[in-house]
């Protein structure tokens, strides 16, 4: 075999594809949109007059399912550093092994699978026991590395670099919110996000320039024949980046309980101090944590909804990413604490119901009043002030936050920067009288999440 | 009450206000700076030619007290990534309750007071005992978080997004400088520096856009009545940031002494290694450090002055903060040793008396050479090498560093990087004898604070 | 002595001395060069399309020795964010002590010499007994902090603003190749690499503007005479940045053992779990590693060469520095394992003979495929595939990596991506049977260095 025809291995193998710009009509606006970016992409501009709640901006059809792209020129995403995307995975749908130059956070908004991700030099360690092969003639053991059964309100955390692909094995269309931190050390590339694909033949208008090397075969480093080398280049193949299992997927993953897998994050806490993300070993690593369950929650209240957040405390992964996430429920006509973000943005995805949030930045402009619903996404600024309330069906989200312990501190409540200054700073503050101070201070009893209209109760509490 | 009057909140309590630009004479010239500071604003430029010892630029004045800026758009400050401030603020002065989006360092020059910085999540820990209110009719307990008293010397550390105040209870002005790092990873905004005031009405000239706003009320996350809520919202509040307090202030704060401040490091040292000021709580975290103390001194020269410094070897919080703080007194005449700060940058205000400073830069330029004095700024950059030399009344400096552990460099001296070289390799660099190699080694005894010439006893040493 | 006498002391002993641009024929070329370079710098532009394998783009000759250095405007180095520079010194030959404002790295490619590192506050912990200087008059001892013994292989690490020299003992010529990492955060300056030299005159284009201030001495900080202060100040010095040394260099340098050494390791290893960078202290840290021994491999296939890699695991220093080093030997026409960079640019230097590297982006753009040879540099980004063949005479190269736990995802052999993957998502991905995608998850059995052409043994292993 000619020393060139190896070089064709990785083109054909690694199918190398920008996902977020694939597929769009002309190849030539991508360029455009490249040098545009680029001209404006001094790190992190974050003058922001105004911004919307967003929706897909381009959405990308696949065989066995859709992705959309939210607008990563939008001046919130780029003062955030992130970029958003969606999957629907249809039934039977595998959204193929691939890699991207940055951390992800991945949310499982609906539906349930499973997910494998690749850590090089971690062991083969799940086995699954002889399958009927297609053709009806062998069968016989596979090993892979560990996959886990991903269900609604996971939250699912990959370093940059780590080939991962889902599977649909549900019932219902499987929909994962992603969100990829541009900004994030760990990506030393620009701030464009790359998807690199390892199979598959995603976008037809790049193939003209590479036929020349995939005219070759790449035995040499899969110690392959020509055949399956030329099969698998299949330049017809169409499917897009979410294809349909011609059987269905047979891979085998223990279930885990809840009670254990709680059991097991009380253990690693006794297991002697606390996480350390980046010693730790990725090969044993837990990379999901649920947020929906109720029972989790961090803040509750009868009368307004939940908060739950998961951090680098409980999914000691985010450490490396830096990365956290929260979840929240609101129920109707209930509303959060108003606050501010510390030390991070906040990427709000609307998963259910509708409501209205508020964003105010330096200068008390207002970047963001208005209505917001499902499918909607909104950035709140580091530092800027949020209000969130819900409508009368409710509200509920997702925030992405681009710090792995993201705080926020709130105005009002029992835990408040209010509560937290003397009597006699708040009524100079103000110039308000002393009693004033102190009503304002401690009238609102609730913590984080508020239930609508107390102002009957005012009285009785002040 | 209607959805809409809730979202006016927090435009009316959180009065957000850009400090650094607060009441200059245009809005319009703010946008034109702002412009002309992206465009050059890539990140951290240092092509420095010629820098000059700076004074205020701006200078805001409120009921009680006043408020200058540096000029952040002057080259030493972007490259460096700072932004410096200084508080005057007189007898009973409220500096107001504010939060910025970058971590910041306080020096008290001047004067004594006390300071609250109220961190999300911790408990209020202080109480104060009854105080008569305005009217007389009241009298009950107040529970807040931590206060701090502060005195000349003092450096104080805040994280981002932490909102603190300061009050004046001494009998003279309290003076506060105020180094903002806009470049620490800790601001994931762009690099211009943002102040959120929490109370106060300080800018005129916004007014009239935020009114719509402003006409409804916040009673609900409150939880309080229209009349409070109308009287919190004072549109002809135009006391600026800093506030004369209607009655002296009577926060109760405990006198810590020195011995005990002492004791208490010294106990957290011996508990076993080294502070890690990430997982440390905020809530009992210590804040401040006094660095004008003479018997804190870390080198001291009797015959020529003293150098002390705060890092997060003995201010914990500094590690996150990423800063610390140089403190130096010069005797007339004496000298530092030249040297250059290898891991941070330096930036240095006069606190007293008069010197000379040159810092040369690469190539060889001097990038800035002659006389500075009290309330002036100069930048050392990283590597530039820096000599300084008291005057005639003495020479005294607080440099802030942008680095928790910033490291100099000393040429001279008996800790120097001459000592540390073979007299071989200095006799063949500088193609002088041995012996000359030697004296050049070895005719300083003293430690980066030199005495003014010694040229007399040049040979009873070597 | 008058004041202004003192101030000019730096620009006497500190000649400084940006090195990139040292020498080069038109000073005025300099600012072009970097007024270009600025505009287009903004962080680490990756939009590669193709680049080159690069030769050094400038030669400056020097008395002993000769400095070459590739073009740090080339994109590929814009991406990465480093520079490179290599040093061929003779014999008896001193590179004059210098520090940069980056952290760096040093691999010995050829030859042997001592090399010392002065780092602040260390103490002189070498000993050398008498020597006769110059004019015989006198013999004494000399203190100075610890030197090292370098041979071929060595990789020495130095952190940002440590002044270090080189010099060659040996009898052959001393050749350094260095890597310069300009966007290591512990750079505060902006993405120019400087050299600052402590002694020597490099530069007789920048000298009529210093001569003003070198007519005065600096006796005072180093409390010298006259006499001495103006034998330093040799402004006829042409000798450049590498002097021959009048005499051999007598620096006493204890010679350990490799066997010592690995003792060390082990030690310090089982002295209670993880090395911590940032603490240790410098004074004692180890600064270099031998990654040329084969016997230190971490891969080696007896058919096909081997890898050695020095880490912060093996070479504690690397987690302040954030570098990292792969050493790479490939037998004739053996090949390395397709593979991407998960967290890391590689910057490969080849040592040795020759080969064919390719290098893939996203999108499949081939943005490198050809023959490379010694002494040529070819930068692989973060995330892109790389694939490497040797030639007809073998192939070797060191890959400088900008991450201190570089991490590389290999894609075929027995620890590679496609290994982790389950064979049923190997054939629904690539379309093609579960036989054959057991034979593509198994038909190489070694581990990133493959022997040449296996196929004759493709059915024997499936």
């Amino acid at each position: 075999m000619s020393s060139s025809t190896l070089f064709s291995l990785t083109l054909c193998f690694l199918v190398l594809f920008n996902c977020c710009f694939a597929q769009i009509e002309q190849v030539t606006s991508r360029h455009e949109q490249q040098q545009a970016r680029r001209r404006s992409s001094q790190h992190s501009e974050c003058q922001l007059q105004r911004i919307n709640a967003l929706e897909p901006a381009r959405r990308i059809k696949s065989e066995a399912g859709v992705t959309e792209i939210w607008d990563e020129n939008d001046e919130q995403f780029e003062c955030a550093g992130v970029a958003v995307i969606r999957h629907t995975i249809q039934k039977r749908g595998l959204l193929l092994p691939a890699y991207t130059n940055t951390p992800k956070l991945v949310y499982v908004e609906q539906g349930r699978g499973i997910q494998g991700a690749v850590f090089p030099g971690c062991p083969e360690t799940f086995q699954s026991s002889g399958q009927f092969s297609r053709d009806g003639s062998q069968s016989s053991e596979d090993q892979h590395q560990k996959v886990r059964q991903v269900r609604e309100g996971d939250v699912v955390a990959l370093p940059s670099g780590v080939a991962d692909w889902f599977y649909n094995n549900g019932d219902s269309p499987l929909v994962l919110v992603q969100l990829l931190d541009t900004i994030n050390p760990a990506n030393q590339l620009d701030q464009d996000f790359r998807n690199f694909f390892l199979a598959g033949n995603p976008q037809r208008e790049l193939q003209s320039q590479r036929s020349s090397y995939q005219r070759d075969q790449f035995e040499e480093a899969f110690n392959i024949d020509t055949r399956l080398a030329r099969s698998m280049r299949n330049e017809k193949d169409n499917r897009g980046i979410i294809v349909r299992a011609e059987h269905e997927l047979q891979v085998v993953s223990p279930h885990q309980s809840r009670e254990e897998e709680e059991r097991e994050i009380e253990h690693r806490r006794g297991r002697g101090g606390r996480f350390n993300g980046i010693e730790e070993t990725f090969c044993t690593a837990r990379l999901k944590h649920n947020i929906n369950d109720p029972e989790r929650a961090d803040f509750f209240n009868p009368r307004a909804g939940r908060l739950t957040s998961v951090n680098s405390l409980n999914l000691p992964i985010l450490r490396s990413v830096q990365l956290s996430v929260e979840r929240g429920v609101l129920y109707p006509n209930a509303l959060m604490s108003p606050h501010w973000n510390m030390n991070a943005h906040s990427i709000i995805y609307i998963t259910r119901g509708n409501g209205r949030i508020q964003i105010v930045g330096d200068n008390g402009q207002t970047i963001f009043d208005g209505e917001v619903r499902e499918g909607q996404v909104v950035t709140a600024p580091q530092s800027f002030a949020v209000v969130k309330k819900a409508g009368s069906q409710g509200f509920e989200w997702v925030s992405f936050k681009t710090n792995d312990s993201a705080q926020v501190s709130q105005l009002a409540g029992r835990v408040s920067t209010i509560r937290g200054l003397p009597v006699e700073v708040v009524a100079n503050s103000f110039q308000i009288s002393r009693e004033d101070a102190r009503r304002l201070k401690n009238n609102r009893e609730e913590v984080s999440v508020f239930s609508p209209s107390q102002s009957g109760r005012s009285d009785e509490i002040a």
